[in-house]
């Protein structure tokens, strides 16, 4: 019979899990397990909370095993390291994002790809190699392959850096990949939450003119103002949206609800390109006819590779970009995850797990 | 007010035409513009039969202008040329697509992209720089700028050359363009008609694998034997298609009905690109999480310049292609394009202009 979690590792552990589908957080022990030859234990400091937490920690997605400790975003200081790390010392500011194994042989793994190897292994919700359940960032303390650890530079704030591992290289990844990272070039971004402002910071920092796509006109004064975009688009305004037909070379489409493609598509230039990043639950309605006529195309983009992960860190450190947060203790995580429901934050929320999660 | 089509222009014409969406094809009696400074004037000898003059002559897509004159897999030998035209001369074998005019400045048109100009001029039912209506290849003569005729190297047979300005075009241009054109790529090619069998033959001559996609289980041993398919999937049997699973690197989709993609996509590797060439009159479902999932892309391409298109002719001189086809005399149209409406052709059927279609 398998052991449980507070007694499956040698190492103690705590955090906040959800215990079934209400998607309720509360305090959870467990363990971790002992250092291996290649690992990176570390103490975790800050926690961001993506939107896939949400799904997950309800199981909208069908496939969460409770208890479900969340978090992808993860910063922290290491405190030992196996006898084989050689890129980590005790005492580095270091992060996790979205992943904590790959295969390491597959055609996606020899490219830098570990985020689309078949057989990748999740940072919370995966059954790891020793056949026990990964637990994510909302704890305190981490384990995980050197190979997973992303160094954090001395010049990124580590609360405002945490949600660069997942909604930071899940921007950057597409922007490099698609070749949008051209100076000159105009991007739009659609949806302005924590994917899509770390999009704009991006997009600005390689130069091109950005433009904010939003059904929120509210959203208008602080895009332009305080995130440096250079238009604003409601999506809903035909008029609007009429008068930028064919403008963009690219979109980054944050948005994971059902919604319309073809007023983006016309967005795009010839050759342009509409990257999505969210995952409706539903087929979206894709007219051809627009698609041929301009030579455009639709793609999807997941994360990043951890190669690209530290690229994007080391690019953040470079052009001082972070992401926009709002740091919580851990007896609110419940509240914030209510508010993260109705999109009320601005733009990410960001546990402070080194100083507020302390065994109850 | 205008003049009819029989006086407009110096040049007498003959062909048969729409008069209305019956789409039934008769005798039809117009005129040609004289051959202008930079025009080729060329007798046509044989003109394809495209789906697309299908939709055209029974007003599917709502914008056709009665008499509608189809044709835009043109070939014939030249007969005058304009002053100032240097790239031809009398007798020289030649070609017209689907285009015969563009703007020649906007950005797509710098490109050597007159496909994607926004005020292109389509070879039949556009209205030309004159303000009269092009008329198409379903005639004895043809005048075009010579910057839209293309050069029919001497070892191409006119016959089975003649689809190649469309349906040759229509696949080899993504092929080059989507980077499919790589040796030992695995490519798939779904419905294998007058656009799919070409596919298979440029994709081979690239030096790819080849697995035709089809509904037909009566279309493999052709596919195989004659078209030099390396295999077969017939799309709706599920082992076949799951055993497929993450191979092609590249499909190309002919299927102008609206059709499922989510099996297509499947089929495709990480980074595998999906490319539509059809043109369902709805939208078509977009699974969006399997795009993200491998970094998948969904384009579309339509034709390709004129600088591609005489690279085409000349890859299919070098490579000995020429498209499958069926001639017919003038007086069978009508029955070929009830034929065609069937999909009872193998591949194309191609009018024999020069010896059947005389002034009644």
């Amino acid at each position: 019979m398998a052991k449980s979690p507070v007694e499956e590792h040698p190492v103690k552990a705590f955090g906040w899990a959800a215990k079934d589908s209400s998607g309720v957080l509360s305090p959870f022990n467990f363990s971790r397990r002992a250092t291996g030859d290649e690992d990176v234990q570390f103490k975790v400091l800050y926690c961001g909370i993506c939107h896939t937490d949400l799904h997950n920690v309800k199981n909208e997605w069908g496939f969460s095993q409770y208890p479900v400790v969340p978090g992808h975003e993860i910063v922290g200081v290491v405190t030992e390291v196996g006898k084989k790390v050689h890129k980590f010392k005790v005492g580095d500011k270091v992060g996790v994002g979205c992943l904590v194994g790959s295969c390491r042989s597959c055609g996606s793994c020899e490219k830098d790809l570990e985020n689309y190897c078949p057989k990748l292994m999740m940072t919370y919700g995966s059954v790891y190699y020793d056949g026990t359940t990964t637990y994510g960032g909302y704890s305190d303390i981490m384990v995980s392959n050197e190979h997973f650890v992303v160094r954090i530079p001395d010049n990124l704030p580590l609360d405002a850096t945490a949600p660069l591992l997942c909604a930071g290289i899940t921007t950057y990844s597409p922007l490099k990949h698609f070749g949008l990272d051209k100076p000159g070039m105009h991007i739009g971004v659609v949806g302005l939450g924590g994917l899509g402002h770390v999009a704009v910071k991006f997009a600005k920092a390689f130069g091109a003119k950005v433009t904010v796509i939003s059904t929120s006109p509210n959203k208008k004064d602080e895009a332009l103002a305080h995130l440096g975009a250079d238009s604003f688009l409601i999506s809903n305004d035909q008029d609007q949206m009429q008068a930028a037909m064919g403008t963009l070379d690219g979109i980054l489409d944050t948005v994971s609800a059902v919604h319309a493609l073809y007023p983006l598509i016309g967005l795009l230039k010839c050759d342009g390109k509409l990257i999505l990043l969210g995952v409706p639950d539903k087929p979206l309605d894709l007219p051809v006819f627009p698609l041929l006529a301009g030579r455009k195309i639709v793609a999807g983009s997941g994360i990043g590779g951890m190669k690209e992960t530290q690229e994007m860190i080391d690019f953040a450190a470079k052009h001082n970009i972070r992401a926009e947060i709002e740091v919580i203790p851990v007896d609110y995580l419940n509240t914030a995850m209510e508010r993260l429901a109705k999109n009320d934050v601005k733009y990410r929320f960001v546990i402070d797990v080194g100083n507020t999660m302390n065994h109850s």
